[in-house]
């Protein structure tokens, strides 16, 4: 009998071109995870994920369902799985779902960090996974620019121009900007969901608005007006991780 | 005129084959370094590294030193040298120093730190940086264990063979084990100087009191009996990171 299987997964992104499975791009999250499935259950393993990061980005929580034919107990299935995986993925947890269960429509909301690094130095043993700023940051203007952005907003100009979906309005339930260990500010954000490439576009809007070279009024600008050009660069993918995926 | 420059470096060492230059081994950090430097330098520059480390291990505050002919400001050669460096060695800081100061000789101690990850799980963020270690480790007992390998002692059970020094008798200023972020436990050493592969082989010996191979009689025996296959395994590489190095 088939089992509804929910997965969660931390991977590495530096060198895969992005959760989706794409034509042509052996290295995607989401085709070496069904490759490894597919292994363990001795036939062919559709998964599907809570949402699709982008080349580079990586995950801390990432989930996912698929549905099981081998009779492997649940609990077993990370370290079975993890034999089949590279060491950039990991599969670090499982459990059976109700076989209605869909990583992404049941998703209620999503975490992601953004990290920064605020230094005149690349830190070695983090290089892939924060973006190095130089100029000192105000971490205060990046709050309050913050403070702007929590809410139920339209995000349209926080959206990479390609992105077609029915409404651009999303609610933030938490923005916060926050000094971390080693020279560190990470942005950690909470929503119902996101528009694409919306979180690196809020972290370069508020990279901006931290080196001065966008003000406040600036944000509430870009809300207002809705057009992609009135908010900041799309920061790089490295620095961002999604962190967790809620369910209710 | 020539300067002496010291300079403080930190890099990770997975891609390289150890810090000392090597015949046929384009992939050592020392080479890296005096290639970055010579460019730098316009000429030859030749750097003395304050300790070799093995193919794999990492350091956040290695040391050196070498003769610069440019007359760049001190404070300016990190982020220039920086710039002729891949992202996997970074030059932290440099400083002029007395011309007979030197890097080896003029070192007074060093601190090492272990990391295991005590899990039935890699993270795929530190893989390259800590040893995974699925049995649960006894903390306490590997305490005890550093307790007593602590102090003055001849430490040729802690020696790979091959070394040849005149001494075995090394000062452990410090031997420190304790649990840190995310299932880890870390080992932190303080000494005088090191054997060849000696904090890999104390790293080693205290994993398996950790996992109750290895009684605590053991490592008193190991330090009486001065011979290798008395003390524990040698830990890998990747777990090791040489923090810093010591001037009086």
């Amino acid at each position: 009998m088939k089992r509804n299987i929910k997965i969660v997964v931390e991977y590495d992104g530096t060198n895969y071109s992005g959760w989706q499975i794409q034509k042509n791009t052996p290295y995607t999250i989401q085709q070496v995870l069904e490759e490894a499935l597919s292994e363990l259950n001795k036939s062919r393993v559709d998964i599907t994920g809570a949402g699709r990061t982008d080349a580079g980005v990586h995950a801390a929580g990432q989930t996912a369902n698929f549905f099981l034919d081998v009779s492997i107990p649940v609990e077993k299935i990370p370290l079975a799985v993890n034999t089949c995986l590279p060491s950039d993925i990991v599969c670090i947890k499982a459990e059976e779902v109700p076989d209605d269960f869909h990583a992404r429509y049941n998703a209620s909301g999503k975490k992601y960090r953004y990290r920064i690094l605020n230094s005149d130095f690349n830190s070695v043993f983090i290089r892939n996974y924060v973006y190095k700023v130089h100029k000192k940051l105000d971490i205060e203007l990046m709050q309050n620019a913050a403070e702007i952005l929590e809410g139920c907003h339209d995000f349209a100009a926080f959206m990479a121009s390609g992105g077609a979906v029915d409404s651009t309005v999303r609610n933030i339930y938490s923005l916060n900007v926050y000094p971390a260990r080693s020279d560190q500010i990470w942005i950690d954000v909470i929503g119902d969901g996101f528009l694409y490439n919306m979180v690196r576009i809020i972290a370069g809007t508020l990279i901006e608005i931290g080196i001065e070279k966008r003000s406040l009024k600036n944000v509430k600008k870009a809300l207002m007006k809705r057009k992609r050009k009135y908010a900041g660069f799309t920061a790089p993918a490295k620095g961002l991780t999604l962190i967790e995926v809620f369910y209710d």
